[in-house]
């Protein structure tokens, strides 16, 4: 039985950082900004219009997608969000058949339902995400906590209205994955032999 | 470090047996149906009252008083509540002081918020409930599927206004929780292994 991993993560709980290091501690692949570059490439797409898809409200990554790397080709704008799904569900499929991975986002959970993932969701207090963002941020930002507060919940939102396309399950919400996890205070690394442990538990019963 | 792990669950989830099995794997006690008995021995207060206080609405507790085991004694009735909240606490601290132990239910997680348990939520879909429970009935009880759906509901809306007394955290919300996990479609004692090795990690790196 094909081992599938996915994390969802509310933004800035270290969800992507918990993803790598399972990934990395079981000897499998992980895919996270990957699968936005093979859709892109694929398809030719701009690849940050792709990733703001998840991460922006739809229509605020529009401006993106001109006069960037992969130009977009010409269509009516409605269909532009329809491709980049098509092109998603074709690519998760290719990399769910491939073998044992982890996948962190774009709806890995419900598109790859048939391959029975193991749907893991991270998330942690504000506080948590805060301090996070900070300690991860780019030289040179220097954002305030209100800005912080106002991007988490930005980014958020869009994850929960991109996952809509997707599920009636809600984003966030316990009944729609197997195991959530507080990461509130801690780091990530402490958590990853007692997740190691989950995941082999988890498919050897299954 | 007193390594104390709190289970709060939803009716027919399998959280108290995960409980009794984790407790028994790590070699230390489990309090479920012990601390409701200790709350009616030290206080002269009737088990059964005790017990609906969480499960049943205070108002369809009241008649239960009447008559059994171990008499009320004679209090205007809004201190009853009050009494037995008092005494819950006094208990949970005493077996908290005595060391490593799993305690189900009873708002343990908010009471002995001090001595940093780490708190499970354990959940499911309705069919594994209502499956569970009908696995679990005792014999010559013949529930409908629609009375056991019933008996669900009514339960865990009581859990969730007992825990309004103690918390403004909302019962089953993950955000009051370190881990929740989903036993839809799953045998207890398969996940107990991986839970056993989430404790080590936990405490070990705390």
């Amino acid at each position: 039985m094909t081992r599938i991993i996915t994390i969802n993560r509310e933004f800035g709980s270290g969800g992507r950082e918990l993803g790598k290091r399972l990934a990395d501690a079981l000897g499998i692949p992980c895919y996270d900004h990957e699968i936005i570059e093979m859709i892109a490439k694929e398809n030719g797409f701009d690849e940050r219009y792709v990733a703001n898809m998840s991460e922006k409200s739809i229509e605020a990554a529009y401006p993106l997608t001109i006069g960037h790397r992969f130009a977009m080709p010409p269509m009516p704008v409605i269909e532009q969000p329809i491709r980049v799904a098509v092109a998603q569900r074709e690519i998760l499929e290719k990399i769910a058949k491939k073998g044992d991975c982890v996948i962190v986002g774009r709806c890995a959970d419900v598109i790859l339902k048939d391959y029975h993932p193991l749907d893991i969701f991270v998330y942690a207090d504000l506080d948590s995400k805060v301090a996070r963002c900070q300690s991860r941020a780019p030289e040179g930002e220097n954002l305030t906590r209100k800005e912080l507060e106002r991007r988490i919940h930005q980014v958020e939102r869009n994850r929960r209205q991109f996952r809509e396309m997707y599920s009636e399950t809600k984003w966030g919400e316990k009944e729609a994955y197997d195991l959530c996890i507080n990461t509130s205070g801690r780091e990530i690394k402490t958590l990853v032999p007692a997740l190691v442990e989950f995941v082999n538990c988890w498919f050897r019963e299954n």
